[in-house]
């Protein structure tokens, strides 16, 4: 089945992210998640206990694949320096699995922290466009908003660093951080041609996942059984507030 | 019945337009309208056929506010100036029409433009004191976005001018006008202890409509019957996307 694409400059995919400790669990939570028809779904794998075991991963990877029909996998290793969970691997560790995942084609998205050094995102784009796999280049700021210039610049760099998707989580104290968010998005989107992934999280930042697209985000997270970050809307609220935004855009 | 009260810090009301030609469609519009249950019904008296007459102006207003339950009535005659219809009456006239309202507490909220001098608005505000009624300042721009420090020091204006409420609606170019007339919206709240209605209208500025309630509206505007301005959204479907941003706020 042909898988969508994350594509800029149209109504913003939704995601659900699935974040199961176990096999078990993965899958339980994929059916509860399936049946609320995301768009996209994410595996963040560095929920799940068993993630020093290759195979396991590419195996579990392959299965989440299979049973989502049109929707594409997104694989990712969230850092413990960016807001994910302790794991034992290495970074340089994370970038072999990825790579692994990448060669294997069990995932249609990789993705991969923009703080990671040049010579690794390039071995990771090497075993990347063999398959075809696409990467995000993605940076996250769980504490504060930063300028929006700079918030414009890590999008950018993705684009330099010749990744597929630019992504970017940050984190408001004021409401005004929202507001820079989007412009920063808005920004970039005029400047860059590859698709951006941008939000604001938090409470603040809930409108974000909600109007986001308009400034140009074209993936947004929502909740399909479990939040992997805060200020995340239910899958289905989501979906109906996408819906009224592009029926009055007139998309 | 209590009316509703337009009040700051708190989910913004929704207020839905009448903009009939005669008193038939008038109350054609307002039985419709009503079944959609807004908070607060805005009379658009410039719209009226009979507008120089005041003794059925007067007379058709008292007869909305007494089938509006809760919802408190706005009468306003929007100035050709600021995007309203043409109408007969001079400045003056409309400041004595607005009195004379007042005087028959004929209406909870009058809608009176800052553009008028000093010495009108006074003695609309010596009426409206008289029968407790309120007086939203107002300030319409349908060309294009103020800066965001001009937005401030209008709405900033309505309580110098001791208004009741401050009222701004302007019309976006781009997207980064929308985001600077939340930005202004957000200071002005800080600021400020009177109540705030603003918004940005057209295709754009839909999304302020929205979510301007998280940046410091106390009012936003749905199409109940017919438009008033572009950029309403359908009451029902603004209704959904308000209570998704109640719940994610936790309010």
């Amino acid at each position: 089945m042909a898988k969508k694409q994350i594509e800029p400059g149209t109504k913003p995919l939704i995601c659900t992210p699935l974040v199961g400790t176990t096999k078990e669990l993965i899958f339980e939570q994929l059916q509860q998640v399936l049946s609320k028809r995301p768009d996209v779904i994410e595996w963040r794998a560095d929920f799940f206990q068993d993630i020093a075991n290759t195979d396991a991963v590419v195996a579990i990877a392959k299965q989440i694949q299979a049973l989502c029909g049109d929707a594409p996998l997104i694989f990712t290793i969230r850092s413990q320096f960016e807001g994910g969970q302790p794991i034992a691997l290495s970074d340089a560790e994370v970038i072999e699995l990825d790579a692994a995942i990448c060669k294997a084609a069990a995932a249609e998205y990789v993705d991969c922290e923009l703080r990671n050094d040049l010579q690794r995102i390039n071995k990771l784009r090497q075993a990347a466009s063999q398959s075809g796999t696409k990467i995000i280049g993605s940076f996250h700021n769980f504490h504060q908003t930063p300028s929006r210039a700079d918030i414009v610049n890590k999008l950018a760099e993705a684009a330099e660093k010749q990744l597929d998707v630019a992504k970017v989580a940050v984190m408001p104290q004021t409401l005004e951080d929202v507001l820079t968010l989007l412009s920063a998005t808005l920004e970039a989107k005029s400047r860059l041609s590859i698709p951006l992934i941008t939000m604001s999280m938090g409470k603040y930042g809930m409108v974000s996942r909600m109007i986001g697209g308009v400034f140009g985000t074209s993936l947004t997270f929502a909740v399909g059984a479990q939040a992997s970050a805060p200020g995340q809307v239910p899958i289905e609220e989501l979906r109906t507030v996408l819906q009224t935004v592009e029926n009055t855009m007139g998309n």
